[in-house]
């Protein structure tokens, strides 16, 4: 719903599979074919990034001679090789691609609805697990390496694993398991290079020394250039050479966005924090530039070969604000006029809002980096001494990851403020591992926790507020597209928990639902309802995990039926806290209910095309509430 | 309930106070001084836990000494120090109790209602943090740390851990960030007395080279042997003195139940694996021999002191059936027909009754150690092959602590089936980390996961059938204590999902419950109901996150008033799904819906007094029922 209507048309560029294939044919040598590969690769790495409007171009360029090495050189036909960061899928979609392995015309359909998705999933061939949620590769690969021995199967193991993922403590609790058992089969590679999602790696928290880490935890350790072929060629030797009865890592030094000189990370000026090229789609000029010097360099190995292109009209995207920029102003603000307040993020400065407030209190800002437990514990020691953290990531690991971490916070009594971006179905193109729609569920017994989720920016505005006054913990769940123009300019009501406010007067027929995306759908679906005659009454009910039962006794009360319409499962969520507050009620009649949530695991593509294959888009909600009232 | 009547009475010896203070004030050297508290603090810390009738004495009286040399040593007045693991709370009560810090006549009431809770919890003077959930601590001493640099707060904080605590992975992913900001304010103690919950560490999950462990990851290392307060003076010295500019650990050599030969762990012969004083009390036999080499030891280098003596009646416990045994043997049987099965483990191999199982399929057991994240993702690996892992724990850290990777394993549409003991409010005494009343909560909108609660050891026999052929992952609730008389001999029903079965046959009032406590209780709140006249109909529901709507339907055509107990938080549990199910049923009249659990955090105590503290026992359910009647 976010980005519907089309740009201006622009030609993408791509190597066809049949020009690789003869290419490859045509280079003897191992590695300089291997190079070769990678070459080719990241041109069409680049064109599926650009084609889908957003993907993970520096951490697939970094990993794509690794990955031309292992799939070209490395990987026996039974051997098994998954990436456990997930951000490279598209460069490991390009190389299948490249090697007849996936269908070449899913090229064209990167993170779109029935395509690749944007973070590796089962549905897709040779993806052996779902990726994306980091630190679990190597424990999923000793679980394989386990059933291989009892099944007596002969396979080894390859993990691809990030640099910044390795502050994941599940990374080093499952590393003395492997060395125990002795885990010939297992090995795993560390793309090294050197950039976490916001920053530096070492900025962010810094890894230390490596290898010693990983030897002290019992593995072999190799390093080697990941982007020589020669060197990787000798460490994967060596591996299976000098330490082939235990487990064992090879350090890729790598660059982010290597291969062309506009992605890379070595081009960074001295003043240049951010590294632009994690995520996102490059602008117009920076894909000429990147797309020129990728075929000049794959032309000087592979010599000439064809292309293709095809037209393509980008998606516009809404200029409305996003929540998690208002929020961010929001915080900066309340934390000058309230010193209490402390901000904690875990590697998501820029998509928690929260580059603001770190300009702003540098001193008050905590960088934890990809460990969302020590973060949420670091959260309680503050409260401890009286400040008022403020926990930051993704809702699709703030709530899961930290969960039990989250409840001794609670049951110590701490307030504590947890923020969760990116909740919700949309945005649809990374992914379920992205896609927050089990946060109300996983959290809302915590004990005294609020679950509050604004709808507009004055609402988001009021919810600072509210969590600064209250004295209750809140995990605040903002949705991270921009605002759809229905509740852009919704104004706040008052924020009295458990209640809601009418944002569309209609009939007897009543719909509740919280948030940008509930919201402006319903609005939407009302006003097609409307010009069937039925005039749906429509309620902002920001509160998730709870509901004041005089206002839903009176709201009832006005009611015929009654929808709770939610992002998020059918399950766990808003829908069941109404239901059994109204049952509890015990009206004489109550309405008749109905809760319309996620059914199934959220569907990657774009975010009209996932909307409305979950049944949420507008005139999907209008056809379920019409068929209900018939 | 499950110790409720008393058995034979025996007389218990504890050093006064008074006296304590009088053996200290004649000691000059400081440590020949905490060497004599330490013996001291020992015999109390027996004395607590013959009393409560559990606790942990290995894990005490290892870290005796080092808890007498920091709070009599070491501990400024504004120094922070708490126990991470948590298991050594009896001895840091004794200890504190010792010094005049918490009130004497709290010897006597460890683990009751009121009293001194199983686990630390801040609701007891001194105890900043609740622990009992592993390897939080060193995160939230962070957090203090951070806090107290904000307030310009000059303190040092010390924290203790355990060994087997260090195979979590949160201590890994907290300890960089304390190196990058120089934590010179921090130090922790690792009491390193080699034995975990079930057995020796090195046989669990060893922990390698430690000292080049912390190394690598930037901490100093010390290393002293724990029971020699000369070598700990030392320690903490040149911690001081060689490395005030950052986080140091100390790794103190312990012996688990150090003290008296009785409980050390250097007295187990060689066929011995399980050391048997971990948790629990102590037979007659053991204790009094205990206590009378405590005594020697302790007048040895104290002198005569004076003790104190009470006759106690210790409770009788049921010998009926735990669910988990009932469960572990069925396991096994089920293995023995279907070679698909494989069991996993996290140090708990005899709480959740994987004894007879990892004896007859030894090269089908995982034990993976305290890594709860690390086994549920391994179980992902294991299912991807096609076997059908069962991963165990205590429900309250496998509900919660690999909850993201739960998520992960169900997006990919593995079968795993979780296997949680010591589920529910009961038993009472290890407190509220340990009482997993939010675990239906968290888990229940897994997409395709079945939440599954047996009340007597033929549903759960019937159970573990389900698991194996039904094609849904499983989360299995299974209750610990033993099971009371009124559910032990209870048929089991065919199970079909959603699906409940009348287990007394009563009038139009209508109690679901699920598990053994709910079910004792409200047969037993039926008889009493009955002496009144009231004839109330009681239903097992053992599925927990789904209910039927035709079976469901059907109930309610025959109910005017429906109860919903649940051994859970009163939200996001059973009563949850029944009263939406019940409300979107949309029946002409539906009947008097009230949902009953628990409200608060649980309380601490013994099992009566805790059920009865929530409104649980059969009495005050029989109140609740008759009170929303008239």
């Amino acid at each position: 719903m976010a980005a519907t209507s089309a740009g201006e048309t622009r030609t993408l560029a791509w190597v066809p599979v049949s020009e690789i294939t003869r290419v490859l044919g045509g280079i003897e040598d191992p590695c300089r074919r291997a190079h070769a590969f990678a070459t080719l690769t990241r041109i069409n790495t680049l064109y599926m990034i650009m084609r889908a409007g957003s993907g993970h171009i520096g951490s697939s360029f970094s990993a794509a001679d690794v990955i031309s090495r292992l799939l070209l050189e490395e990987l026996r036909e039974d051997d098994l090789f998954f990436s456990s960061k997930g951000h490279d899928a598209p460069g490991l979609y390009a190389a299948l691609i490249g090697l007849g392995r996936l269908d070449e015309d899913l090229l064209h359909r990167l993170r779109r609805l029935g395509g690749l998705p944007g973070h590796p999933d089962v549905g897709t061939p040779h993806m052996p697990f779902n990726t994306g949620s980091l630190g679990m590769g190597i424990s999923k690969a000793k679980g394989v390496v386990l059933a291989n021995r009892l099944l007596g199967r002969d396979q080894r193991v390859y993990v691809l694993t990030g640099d910044g993922e390795l502050q994941e403590g599940q990374n080093w609790e499952s590393l003395a398991g492997a060395a125990r058992s002795a885990m010939g089969e297992l090995t795993v590679i560390v793309d090294h290079n050197k950039i976490q999602s916001d920053t530096w790696v070492r900025d962010v928290s810094d890894l230390g020394d490596l290898e010693a880490k990983f030897t002290a935890f019992g593995w072999a350790v190799l390093r080697c250039d990941g982007h020589d072929q020669e060197q990787l060629a000798a460490a994967f030797a060596r591996r299976a050479d000098e330490h082939a009865d235990r487990p064992a890592v090879i350090i890729a030094d790598t660059v982010k966005g290597a291969g062309c000189a506009r992605f890379a990370a070595t081009s960074m000026r001295e003043d240049e924090w951010r590294y632009r090229f994690h995520s996102g789609a490059p602008a117009r000029e920076d894909y000429l530039a990147a797309h020129g010097e990728l075929l000049e360099a794959a032309r000087a190995i592979c010599g000439p070969f064809g292309m293709s292109t095809a037209d393509d009209r980008p998606p516009v995207k809404l200029q409305t604000p996003k929540l998690p920029d208002v929020y961010g102003e929001a915080l900066a603000d309340l934390a000058a006029r309230d010193a209490r307040v402390i901000a904690l993020d875990a590697d998501l400065v820029l998509d928690t809002g929260l580059i603001p407030f770190w300009r702003r209190f540098p001193l008050r800002f905590v960088e934890c980096g990809i460990a969302e437990q020590d973060m949420v514990s670091i959260a309680g020691g503050l409260a401890y001494r009286g400040l008022l953290p403020f926990a930051h990531s993704f809702s699709c690991f703030l709530h899961a990851r930290p969960n039990e971490q989250i409840y001794t916070n609670a049951t110590e009594g701490r307030k504590v403020i947890y923020v969760g971006s990116l909740a919700g179905l949309l945005p649809a193109a990374p992914g379920h591992s992205h896609q927050a729609v089990r946060d109300v569920s996983a959290l809302a017994a915590m004990p005294g926790l609020v679950i509050l989720e604004p709808a507009s920016p004055e609402e988001t505005r009021a919810a600072v507020d509210f969590c600064a006054n209250t004295p209750h913990s809140v995990y605040l769940r903002l949705v991270s597209v921009p605002c759809p123009p229905e509740t852009a300019t919704l104004p706040a009501a008052p924020l009295v928990p458990g209640r809601g406010t009418v944002v569309r007067e209609g009939g007897r027929t009543v719909a509740i639902g919280s948030g940008p995306i509930v919201l402006a759908q319903l609005l939407r679906a009302a006003e097609a309802l409307a010009a069937t005659g039925l005039e749906l009454t429509v309620v902002n009910l920001p509160w998730l995990n709870r509901v004041d039962a005089g206002w839903l006794a009176d709201l009832a009360g006005r009611a015929d039926r009654l929808f709770v319409v939610e992002n998020h499962y059918t399950r766990g969520g808003q829908a069941d806290v109404v239901a059994r507050t109204l049952l509890e009620l015990g009206l004489p009649g109550p309405p008749a209910f109905l809760g319309i949530g996620v059914e199934d695991v959220p569907r990657c593509g774009r975010d009209d095309e996932v909307l409305a294959a979950h049944g949420l888009s507008a005139e999907h909600l209008a056809d379920t509430i019409r068929k209900h009232l018939s």
